[in-house]
């Protein structure tokens, strides 16, 4: 957070107040010094956001095939070095590229997709705990709370958050809950995807990806995303705040 | 919008109802049958979004290099040929890609840029037009007020609003309204932009980009915004609700 001079207008009133705003950075991902792309972020927890970037939109299938990410913290570079590093052939370049806005090559390969594969879990949780979970979002989005300039993203199990990420882009504050929780090696096929954004096919991809049975938003779905959730039989929540929530697929999972 | 039906919790209860959700689609735009980019969008006003995405993220500098620009509804591919067929060149695609996200070249070549040229109109506006703008907007957005699910943006001059448009993607609703006053041959050089979503860098290379001198925004402002509506002379106001707004920069076309 950065805290800046403005000038606030209340009831006709001009008031010079000190204010803090969030930061946003330009941040290039390379690989073998390949530019892949820039994500326009919040500066922290880079790690976790680039591994869940690469993870999310298809560049690596499995963490083990990261070797190395360094951080050039003056220019905002993330040197990513893979174990494979023929990995980013043209080919995988050209796949990249077309659909911009995060959502990478996966999304270009699925869209359409008629055969997504069914996530099966036995996970099962409580109206009540979902949430519960909304309200621990609201009271740790402390950049949010301050500026009013970030999304939030959660991993939870059926009882616990696990990890909490904030970023200015809900794509980001999603990448970095994942990367966060593969860099741990931790299973995400039994766990929760809550966010403070709003459930576009990207972040169900996203999601769909690393087997997340299970999404639940503050905001609102768009019906391709309610479409592919339903498909997939991932569990799919929106509007959830205060006693109240939407299901729109999947609610045999909530008890 | 889709009208699906979905489980309503609500204070303990579970309900089956009918709701609407918002429409998401995925759009190609190809110029002389090459693919430039794909973009999550609704489907209305699409030549607005394409117009103003052209010309936003640096691919034409004027409307009249646009010769026509083909839907297919079916596919959702927009085909743009342009009066020079050849300004899709290998360098173009080159700095078209890396910055994904909207940003196109343009932010790619701005990026770091220290020497914005300042923009200088007589424009001023009375802080009480604002607010009114606000709740017109508010009143306008009716895919939001039914699905939650869409952001809104304004163009207006000192007294009224000119333009209105809603997208799942607030970049894309900023799109759609430049696009609608340069198909319309209308300058923006003494306009505002007014948008229901958050200023990132993105959204200020936009309005820079046309030389619009003021943004007002329902929602937060980053950092960076901040520092290049500062540096490019753009009145930058945030928060603007109900009796109040805080102004970040230009403070002085605020009467």
């Amino acid at each position: 957070m950065k805290k800046i001079k403005i000038l606030k207008i209340k009831n006709n009133k001009k008031e010079p107040v000190q204010d803090l705003v969030t930061e946003e950075i330009s941040l290039t991902i390379t690989i073998s010094r390949k530019e892949i792309t820039t994500l326009l972020c919040s500066p922290d927890n880079i790690n976790d956001l680039v591994t869940g970037y690469l993870f999310s939109s298809g560049i690596i299938d499995d963490i083990s095939e990261i070797r190395k990410i360094s951080l050039d913290k003056k220019k905002w570079i993330a040197s990513v070095v893979l174990k494979n590093n023929d990995i980013i052939t043209d080919l995988v370049f050209k796949k990249l590229q077309p659909p911009g806005c995060g959502k990478g090559m996966m999304l270009y390969n699925l869209s359409g997709n008629k055969n997504l594969k069914k996530i099966s879990t036995d996970l099962k949780i409580k109206a009540g705990t979902i949430l519960k979970f909304m309200i621990e979002l609201r009271k740790m989005s402390k950049t949010y709370i301050k500026t009013g300039g970030t999304h939030s993203a959660v991993i939870a199990d059926r009882e616990n958050i696990i990890v909490f990420r904030e970023d200015i882009g809900r794509h980001n504050a999603v990448d970095k809950v994942i990367g966060s929780r593969l860099l741990n090696h931790d299973s995400l096929q039994d766990k929760i995807l809550i966010t403070s954004g709003r459930i576009s096919s990207e972040i169900f991809l996203k999601a769909y990806r690393c087997g997340i049975p299970f999404i639940v938003s503050k905001s609102a779905p768009t019906d391709e995303a309610v479409k592919q959730c339903g498909k997939a039989g991932i569990t799919l929540v929106g509007f959830a705040r205060g006693t109240r929530m939407n299901i729109y697929s999947g609610e045999e999972r909530i008890q």
